[in-house]
């Protein structure tokens, strides 16, 4: 049920039912030699259609910038600065609160996003709370990042253990493998591979990491993980947004 | 060639060749009783991919959200405030510029964008001239309309006469059927359809066009049509690319 | 009626009656060779005093900088960013719509403005919508270009045929010298003019239009052209003008 | 010598001669029951036009509306938030830089002005040092408040006494009068007039000043003060700007 | 009574006593060889703990870094850009006057804050009027610039003369001397100091004054002086509270 | 070493030793019933200077208010909005890396801050590089929160286990007993506690934490436990903050 394939009284209907829906936020940055550019909008997009369909739950349109600043130094990776993404977020949220939607569900597939879709989310429960907007009463918002489930975290340790990483992982390239099986890439990896650095600047983060990859072995990856993966983090982010919305 | 499903060295490759980018930017907004919500931003991205996939062109991510503030009255649409939409493009193009593409060539589903779109032209201009960041000179941009192309206008004209309408036309819905032929809707559609009213505040609008349409009467869209639209826009389109890229 | 030179008590008195204001908009930006600096400001404020008076209207002050970025490479050419363009907006009509007006007219000089004031009015009736600043109901406002004015196009074509352009026009420096006669400028013109060139940053559009103008023969103006523009803008206008009043 | 009515090739010449240029400011709102809502900004356009024709220096704009939040619960009365206001004298003065003037002297008439404007000053240098628009070297500003010239204030205590109070004084009606003889203005005004409050919010201040005015009596204002009132303005400013820019 | 030394059930009890409370802002800016960089923030610190204990007031957290962009030039020295204190000192307010705070007094120890700081009310007063934060009635704000009482004035002409110059003061020396008796610094002073230029941007500030003061002879401040001035801003800084507590 | 407390010239000085400087970052929020509201910003400043004094570097101003806008439904809670807080980071480090200073060490006291400082580092990085403010090259952050310190948690779970909680700690607290022995508060307290609820609005965060505590048992705090936890975070911190400034 993706709200960009539904007509407008399908919504209105929707409403009677539930005023929850799902928002995807990826990104559009490097991920290796290998990896896709749309790697973490791909991911999110996938499984928050698969929540979606799970739980009858309405999917928002894709946020496929995030924030990436620190990819920047590599071609092809694009980012909102941290301040744009907050009054994207905000506009976002004002026109779904002002139909009547209250409990917003982030999935989210890019690790930089975090720190900044929660500050966006601070500010929209102020800016909503000295208006009018929300007519359906105090709108909540949740940010769950797939990466991070618990069965996909041991799954990916179960798989590639220290050759998962942490940037331009195995799990996630696979999970786009699976999406995508016309699209995997391949290119010489060099066995040896920078991990362990902070994250800072541009520069100083492609001096650090320069293919791109943190710590990661995505050679390792298959569409088959792929799928396990997929499906793991439909299972239990489909839990926990039935968790969410019945909190109310 | 979309930049989401290349890597970045794929894309360092492209620069060497070409420093030209598409853009697609549609709207998530009512498109009437039967029409889709994503119908602009679907229509956008798949011109844009047939577009890129004749000239060649990498196409970057689809900006999904624009400026509808006029239809926020209707449950599911959304919209960034203008001066989000400024700050947004902005930031989408720092990044590419700085990593050497210099042609930006959007193309747009959505005749509530074009405003803001040319504003935001502008303030990149001045942006990019202020500081150091395009390493590869001049960074110039274009819009490009794909419902405003000749060819497209008059095979509108041709088959729908005046109910193509200027809101929810039966050849915006057409091209959405081609794309997603499993998302066909139906809805009794009222013979009589507003129109000739000027575009003011989100409820002026609602009262004026109660269902949505403007003018338009999309039952008579058929996927068939789509299609033809679909070729003569990628045609027409492709060759304004190439006119821009080849200009410098 | 001009607000500026009224007092407070006479607006109090005038929203019993009316609760329309005419505001001018216009630019400050090179002309050509010959044409002033603040043609497009001179225009609008001339032509909004005019249907001022003939429809009894106020008109407050006029925005006599607009948005010209890209005349910036002039010197002279003055610009607002769209983004500080779409905030003046919004301050203005904040004000006057917490006082009891309704209807906003503005009428305009610069074709580079349109853009912006079309973003601005959007945004403000947004934030009118999320605030109760407005006690008079719902805030409209209506962009009027006098240069698109019908019977002000079809008088330029019959004075100057393709000579018209599309800036520094023989006829709006035809206003200008029936305006302020006493500041007529002569200057060689190349009768070879730049034309067709599409508006991009500054340094390019100075490169395609060397000596500011666009595609115009500035030299076929008279004052008494400018008296017949005025005149037609004026009648056209102020039509426009009370049925945009009247349409509520 | 007004920017408006110069064409930019005389710009351009005046640039070799000079780099300094005149700024008015003024601001709409009340000021009483007999003052034009615009006095500060006649003032302000007038006596910089005197200081331009004596000093053969280029006036710029006049900003119309300035920062007068205190004066807006009275109809008529307009005004910029000051972070508007900030953004507005930026936008302003970085062209005029780029185009190469130096030395800006603003003729301020509104004391509400002044604050904002000083902190704009702050924000211009910053900006200005922080990128390379201004080709000529450092740019510096100045603030001249014709009200605070120690002659046209002797003046004013010499001909009004306590009467000439702080806010719709006669001192700054009988300039508009000079100016606009045909708009002078009567209305009832009680001998007692309030003076002494604070200046805080809007509402209390038109409760503090029921009738806008603070401390004075313009009825004691007349053309031929306000013609002494100028002299005396443009004689002391003039000396003033020739200073400033003489200083480097 | 400082806010960071409360409780919340403290401020709870406190606000059925009173809605005032104290804001102390100063700045971290040079202040000449021997002046402390805190010398404005620690100086408008001290007095506020004095004026609150004094007279049973809340003081609120410091804001210790103010404008001082002009100061800039010399190392160690921080500033705000005045829009961005203009929407902290929003910030500051808004949950405070949520909580039911009414009165805010600010006590100020750097010239160059002034103009913001003024700047910010009126935008304060203006987002207050425009939503439904503050529910226990109109906000007003005064701002108390320690070194402008009448007191503090006297004494320092009478102990220093014109050596007291304008910045780096014997006056607020001795403050920061009997608040912080072990950070007395001595260095080299020239007996010439520079005085009387006007302030501008950070490079020519510098150029003007070389050694950071202006017009002042701070070798002359003792700890002893440091508490005449104390004890006297205190007091008149009470009763200008008291007075402005009980305006109401 | 505070940056308070030092002159210019003595800053100037330090820049030849060390270009690195550390910034504590509070909080002014409730801390349940025997919290000091000021709790963040006293830890992060007291550990600050002790971790300066140990490692002989200069300490900046303490940002005193933060990101707390989820307990601004308790009275004395402050907080500025995320895009605040991210332009006054921002203009922090401006002036201090035009300066010369590198390296950014922010000492945190307050959960609530780490995904906006996070956010506003990439902001500050972005905008370094865009411009050229930073003489001395690259410039580097680090956030490093007191109370994530391997060894301050290990203690406060040995002292205190469950009874930690996560807001209004007994380890927090007790360092403030530590540092203002005076202001040790007593209340009585509820042996039952709030915990585990999601954190989202003010009204809602009030709703599920009555008394402002989380999960903790303050009752538990001693000075002498302040003593310890000071002692352990200053040493793990300066540490940290030898590692970070000897990196490059």
């Amino acid at each position: 049920m993706l709200l960009h394939l539904c007509t407008w009284p399908e919504v209105e209907t929707y409403l009677n039912q539930s005023t929850g829906i799902i928002m995807p936020i990826g990104s559009t940055e490097q991920h290796g030699p290998t990896g896709l550019i749309g790697t973490d909008a791909i991911c999110a997009e996938a499984i928050a259609k698969g929540v979606g369909d799970r739980t009858e739950t309405l999917v928002g349109p894709t946020i496929n910038v995030g924030m990436a600043l620190h990819h920047t130094a590599f071609p092809g990776s694009m980012s909102l600065q941290p301040s744009t993404l907050i009054l994207v977020i905000k506009d976002y949220l004002t026109y779904l609160a002002q139909a009547g939607f209250t409990k917003f569900f982030f999935i989210n597939g890019h690790g930089g996003n975090i720190a900044t879709v929660k500050a966006a989310f601070s500010e929209v429960y102020t800016h909503l709370a000295q208006t009018n907007i929300a007519p359906k009463g105090e709108v909540t918002c949740q940010l769950a990042n797939w990466f991070m489930c618990r069965s996909v975290y041991q799954k990916a340790k179960e798989l590639y253990g220290d050759e998962e990483g942490s940037h331009a992982t195995p799990s996630e390239v696979a999970l786009t493998q699976y999406v995508y099986p016309d699209f995997i890439k391949t290119a010489p990896l060099s066995p040896e591979v920078a991990r362990g650095h902070r994250i800072t600047t541009p520069t100083e983060f492609r001096r650090n990491y320069p293919d791109g990859r943190m710590g990661s072995n995505p050679a390792l990856a298959t569409p088959e993980h792929g799928k396990e993966f997929y499906d793991l983090a439909v299972e239990e982010l489909s839990e926990q947004y039935l968790k969410f919305i019945g909190r109310n």
